[in-house]
């Protein structure tokens, strides 16, 4: 299944899409993606329904964020090596983990607003892994039993904020529409292999970010096994798995989004998104 | 005003503490605590509520954390100079900012988990703040307009996955009741000045941490105004404010907790917390 949110910033309704690919309304079934609505139990509930017995939206207009809120966003850092080596930094011996702040969830298509004060912002392409099922001690050969889903994120990130600013990186990567994510959450049983998943990213047309999952370092099912050793993961929560190389801090001279950028990137067979940069108010 | 959650933990009911410090059953008038209940809106609407006019509850059993969920956990590090003495750290320049998860949180009497494979687990006590409305890009003169209240924190910290492994904290901060919240959500308007409140921490009857918020760095309207330049703080978002000097890393030689280990805590206006250390299953 696709399931998407559809509508104006705050009044989405929830949708999924059938076998032509149109939006169908759920909402009389689901009236929202977050949490528990996102755990496997509840998806495999919604098996049961026909999408072609769902109202058809012939317009669905803007695309919002996949899950309307989660419980934690996280994020793994230099995991492809092509990344690590091109910020300067040793590939990591055990996953890198940190945050974004919840706040920054965004729609798909919407204006990523470049924060008051900042001078590196900077897009990173990557595999967006949903929680299905709370998870904690969980071995690696069980791991992706406890994924609901996956989607296309932009781990938008401001580079200042992320690595002058006193050594921990929630700092840049938190904004306002710093965390677009869909369009669709995509449930696990159409991804029989998350390592094997072409991502791209292109900055005003012109490709610069161009790799495959099976790039990553840790895998989706080493990533969700070694976070429960730390930590009780909860339906609803979303991991961003890393970025492949190409981001603007890697390039020489460094390059970093200024109003008018426009972003195109996508995660094969999750959909694509699509965001023009904007100076914050 | 006093505001908490009682009961089993996952079926807590709201309550408001009356002027005897008896716990009145606030159920009717507000199902639970977190997000949009603990806006500073919401607060002001149940200020006209006489608690003597609200069902006595003789035994209200288990105090819960006194927020259900929060959108935020967030943590300032090494805010107290003689704090960041003990752990060898010059003292920042700026804020420290790293998250706890969010499924951390745990009642204020709650045991306290060892979790698998931990040999340093430690204590925090911490000035809790409760984001009331939504932030950013406040100036620091208007900072604490945004704040709802206050509560007494442990941020229990487990200091080798914390700085052992890969450099970011939050492996270090969300196990499982890492994050005891409590008992009292203090409403602002009884907490004249936050940076003048006593805090205290016992190891098994023996005082180890005893200090004032007057000692950090950087006071709560500075760290909310700051914040807000990177991210849009929400209503029910919760901030650890950082723990004074005496934590079991900056001891000679360390010491660390052990099953059966007593902690009891207090910040001066906000109550007093006591959990006892378990090994996890």
């Amino acid at each position: 299944m696709k399931l998407l949110r559809f509508g104006p910033a705050g009044a989405e309704k929830t949708g999924m899409l059938d076998a032509d690919g149109n939006v169908r309304d759920l909402s009389a079934h689901v009236p929202d993606l977050s949490g528990a609505a996102v755990s496997i139990e509840a998806l495999d509930a919604l098996r049961a329904i026909d999408p072609a017995t769902l109202p058809l939206v012939a317009d669905p207009g803007r695309i919002g964020a996949c899950l309307s809120s989660v419980p934690n966003f996280f994020c793994i850092g230099l995991n492809y090596a092509k990344h690590a080596a091109e910020t300067g930094a040793t590939p990591p011996s055990e996953p890198i983990l940190f945050s974004k702040t919840t706040s920054c969830l965004s729609g798909p298509n919407d204006p990523v607003i470049i924060p008051r004060n900042s001078v590196k912002t900077d897009w990173e392409v990557e595999l967006g892994v949903i929680i299905g099922r709370s998870a904690l001690y969980v071995d690696e050969a069980d791991a992706l039993d406890y994924v609901a889903g996956y989607c296309t994120i932009n781990d938008v990130s401001e580079r200042a904020f992320q690595a002058e600013m006193g050594g921990q990186w929630i700092k840049g990567k938190s904004a306002p529409s710093f965390g677009p994510i869909g369009p669709w959450l995509v449930t696990a049983d159409e991804v029989p292999d998350p390592q094997a998943l072409d991502l791209r990213l292109s900055l005003n047309g012109k490709v610069v970010q161009d790799s495959n999952t099976d790039d990553m370092i840790f895998s989706v099912a080493q990533i969700v096994s070694y976070m429960s050793r730390f930590m009780q993961l909860q339906p609803g929560d979303i991991i961003a798995t890393g970025t492949p190389s190409g981001v603007g801090l890697g390039m020489k001279p460094p390059l970093f989004l200024k109003p008018g950028d426009t972003m195109e990137l996508s995660v094969q067979g999750l959909g694509s998104q699509r965001q023009v940069a904007v100076a914050a108010d």
